[in-house]
């Protein structure tokens, strides 16, 4: 299987830029940085005032282009952070300002970007002319998150070793397609007939991909099927791509970089920053849980270190033939469909990843429309034929009567949720219920990871649905940074909400499922009093204390230090579904109905066997498309 | 995944062996040797008396024992050789004796096997008494074989490098089971969805076994998709079973040599030493189209170098976990179906090859019960839904009646073949024809490599159906030594009959479509002459000249040294089908129905894609069977 080496590829393309820039503008080095062609350059600003050349570069060679300038034609950082700060007027409200040498890009956070852009860039424009830094405007978290300031920072202190490592990426990727007979075909390595563990492997001649790489919480084979030859040795991988930040998706992904690994990672910039939040409280609860820890905080840096970030709509070269683009898919911040271009022209595949088909109050429904498409990987956990759930309007109504209900009562409502995604749903829901006045001003308090969560959210607002959108960017309101949102930062502010909170309040606490977490504080407490509800808005799995008082038992037994305390049910009990974050199994047929293209083939996973099976055969059956329920080990091919 | 290491394993079955055998019996060794467990004993003579020990052992380790003289005790060569020949009785009519004192075994080679033997072995027993060698009884072959006396002269030279192998295989396959969960799945290398180049790997957390690694000649494609992560390295491989030695099914594997395969080839004495032929022979033409060489004739001795030769029935371990063993396939000689019993009673499956579900000329129908079966790959050659042939018997009275026709007409039949199994069918119709009388006694020249295939045929006459093998061995007839065959074997010859042949005659010759070999100079001269016949009794693939003579083509164009010249046809031209080696679309179904116990699933491959998929889904629908046809780089699983 021969195929051009990457020094013979590179040396192609220098000829070919070279041939394309005027001789009055410098060319001092080309390389390969990931999927991009980076441009050196003493003329930066010659660069910048002709957009076309860019333009014209990236056409003849199909590659995204970066221009940066020459090291040695940059302004030293103490002038030139002067320079920018006169430049960009007072009202874009600079935050902070970071140089970066080795890549002479220099990162300006202001509250306002807009503002510090100028109009059609011209701001941009003028620093680069008067510094040559190449210059990147970030927007300033309106809060804090603490994860999404860490990875930032970790990036930047680390920022020679990952030129190093995306330049090795990009040589990786840049090798030529060798000249054998195509073909495409999946592995199954987890996921498949079961929710927990989705793990996918993309194999071609020329690319070896995996799509996500989870862990399954709720049983002994937590882990997906790794130890085979198609994917070992890990080195022989070259991207892994995360659909979105759940960890029955990305729990595992550090994993790959203890056992050796050391390619990229794809995924949207939320997700990166979300996925680290869940895999770090993964250790920490594995830890606490005295249960064997699978990795270190230390590959969950390799993660993030090896991380190429690309947003919604952003075609990148991954591999030889393989070209991804992630699309929106509804369910959780920055969580994406996966399209893999294979060959020029030859397949198109689509890994859908969880999806919300329906407008939530966070996010747009999952795209169903591509370019083209052949072939795409579907979930199924609601895709029984039973599986229907009522509207978002419905629950929102349900909630409403719910709150109205408890407060008449001058009782407490206590939420369960995962930190990620419901929870900020229901506090949007429950803003909106206060700012229209449908419900009293009352206090609503976040208790756990939820806080860190919500403060991720507003810092990708570009990442929420239309509505929301323009009323963050038009109308200057956030819903998640309504003053009706308390954090619980100290046990003391948690048993003071507990016993000595005068009116009615609601709490939203992990975890999701009440196998432990700071709902459980509340739970201990606030069971006895009749007045008080506790109101389930997510799914609840079998052998769960939330689904047994779901299900209504009188009392509930509670491990307490070794001891079982059975706790008195006196408290409501309410369920309000209809908040979930995957599509029922009505929107997962009209998602396959408007589809566009309708796909030659659809591979069901995620989700129960007879769940995988039904909705398999009904969809062959209603739509006529070639339909299938891999199981795990199994390998299917496309092409 | 830990398991047990072997040398554990070898110290736990030796004390085993010690705590059996009485202290009055030596043990002076205990060690592995492919699947059997090799104890040396410094009284072989003792052992030999006490069969119930052996018996005992074997239940015991669940392992075939064999018991070797310790090498001080044994009789020196010359002395040892005249003891044996006082034994043996004159009519026992020894042609050789070799002695092996690796193995400390003699093997004697007579005309009458069972006389060297002995009643009840009891000749064995006294040599085994008087020199304390281990003796093997073979058949001296009727006529000589060149591939069956240098295969076996070749092992005998190599005896000292062939135990060491056998001695590795054994610690690899005697590790233990590793602890995991267990699964069992097959991976489709080639001949799926089409014919040629058939090739599966059986995979389990224990074991990578390749079954068949044939050639398509064909194609382009000619080699079956072994750069799979899936199949690399080839070390990785525990071990490649050959179901059959026809080059669709054998002809790659010496290519696993040649890029670092060394572990074990198991299949039947038959196909070793027919697939040597063919392989050989492969070699030949490729060199003489001077076309690309795939290996080596120092590969194809690797081959028989690591070959564990093993009867129909005999159940061998052949690794940890799984257990083979061969059951007549009736296609050709030697040709098996090869069962795995995988894990202790977790999980059976096998692989058809080629199967002829019908008692032929020489062959057993195919075995279709078997103590336990789960799943089964089966051939679809003529599994489509028109893929009806006649009977054996309807093909015997078409070829008299062309053989009557010809003769008055005092013509010459000629009659294009393969020289594995279809020659030898006809073979017996023609002597069977000439003994009843219902034909003339005429000649019948074998040209080309039919002789040496003949001449393999006669050394395993226990292989060959009921009827011929009692024949053989009851009444001492062997229809293939018949003194109506005669031997081509040299250019003049050839031309003597072609061009001075006074009265009619038979001439079978190969290759079977007509795209070269001796069959060529034989069409060129006849012909132009209608007294003459041309019967084509074997497949004729499209674009061959055999295809476009069955056609009824007014002028063949042959290739002659760069021209083409046209050979005007007058010869009658006649097709006498029911001869094939593949069980037609009613004996496949017939297969089905009748097998015992029903597997669970059929999966179909061997066949063009329309058969493939015709057979699947008919098979389905009547007995309810769950059937898939796979396509090549798909992997199914089965548990």
């Amino acid at each position: 299987m021969a195929y051009l080496p990457v020094d013979d590829v590179l040396r192609e393309i220098k000829g070919k830029v070279r041939a394309v820039i005027p001789p009055s503008i410098d060319v001092s080095d080309v390389e390969f940085e990931g999927a991009l062609v980076v441009v050196y350059t003493k003329h930066p600003d010659k660069f910048a005032k002709n957009e076309d050349l860019v333009k014209q570069l990236a056409k003849m060679l199909q590659k995204r282009i970066v221009v940066r300038p020459d090291p040695s034609v940059i302004t030293d950082i103490d002038t030139a952070e002067r320079k920018i700060k006169n430049i960009i007027p007072k009202d874009a409200e600079i935050t902070n300002i970071y140089f970066m040498p080795e890549v002479g890009e220099v990162i300006i956070e202001a509250v306002k970007p807009g503002v510090a852009i100028g109009k059609q860039g011209s701001l941009l424009n003028e620093i680069r002319k008067q510094v040559n830094w190449s210059p990147r405007i970030i927007r300033t978290p309106p809060i804090q998150s603490k994860t999404v300031k860490e990875i930032r920072g970790y990036l930047r202190s680390m920022s020679e070793e990952r030129k190093e490592i995306l330049r090795k990426v990009g040589r990786r990727l840049h090798r030529g397609v060798s000249d054998g007979e195509k073909f495409i075909r999946v592995t199954a390595l987890g996921g498949f007939r079961q929710v927990g563990r989705s793990c996918s492997l993309l194999h071609t001649p020329d690319s070896k991909i995996m799509i996500d790489c989870g862990v399954d919480v709720s049983s002994n084979n937590s882990t997906p099927y790794l130890h085979l030859p198609e994917v070992l040795p890990f080195e022989t991988l070259d991207a892994v791509v995360i659909t979105h930040a759940h960890l029955d998706h990305s729990g595992l992904v550090p994993l790959l970089y203890k056992y050796g690994y050391d390619g990229p990672i794809y995924c949207t910039p939320p997700t990166r920053d979300m996925s680290t939040l869940l895999q770090m409280d993964y250790l920490k609860v594995a830890a606490a849980d005295a249960k064997k820890i699978p990795y270190s905080a230390e590959n969950i840096r390799d993660l993030i270190k090896h991380c190429i970030a690309i947003g919604y709509g952003d075609t990148t070269d991954i591999t030889p033939d393989v070209r991804l683009t992630f699309h929106n898919a509804g369910h959780i911040l920055g969580s994406a469909i996966a399209h893999f271009h294979v060959g020029e022209g030859l397949y198109n595949i689509a890994f859908s990843g969880d999806i919300k088909y329906e407008r939530t109050w966070l996010f747009n429904p999952a795209v169903n429309r591509f370019p083209r498409l052949e072939a795409i990987f579907l979930e199924s956990t609601y895709g029984g034929r039973e599986d229907f759930q009522p509207t978002r309007k419905q629950a929102t109504e349900r909630l409403n009567d719910i709150i109205q209900t408890t407060v008449k009562r001058k009782g407490k409502l206590l939420v369960p949720v995962f930190a990620v995604g419901r929870s900020q749903e229901v506090m949007i829901v429950l803003e909106n219920l206060v700012r229209t006045k449908k419900i009293p001003k009352i206090n609503v308090y976040l208790d756990g990871m939820i806080w860190e969560a919500t403060a991720i959210h507003t810092a990708y607002p570009e990442y929420l649905n239309n509505k929301l959108r323009s009323q963050v960017f038009q109308q200057g309101e956030n819903p998640l940074l309504s003053d009706i949102f308390k954090r619980v930062d100290s046990h003391e502010m948690r048993q003071k909400i507990i016993s000595d909170h005068p009116e009615s309040c609601v709490v939203l606490a992990t975890s999701g499922m009440m196998n432990g977490g700071p709902v459980m504080e509340y739970f201990k407490e606030w069971a006895s009093d009749k007045k008080n509800t506790i109101a389930f808005v997510g799914y609840q799995a079998e052998g769960t204390t939330g689904k047994r008082i779901q299900k209504g038992w009188d009392e509930i037994p509670l491990n307490n230090g070794g001891n079982v305390v059975n706790i008195k049910m006196k408290m409501q009990v309410e369920t309000c579904d209809g908040f979930s974050g995957h599509s029922d199994r009505k929107q997962l047929m009209n998602f396959i109905n408007n589809m566009s293209p309708r796909p030659e083939r659809i591979i069901f996973g995620h989700g129960e066997e007879s769940k995988c099976l039904d909705i398999a055969s009904s969809v062959h059956r209603r739509y006529n498309i070639n339909t299938n329920a891999l199981n795990n080990l199994e390998t299917i091919r496309f092409r």
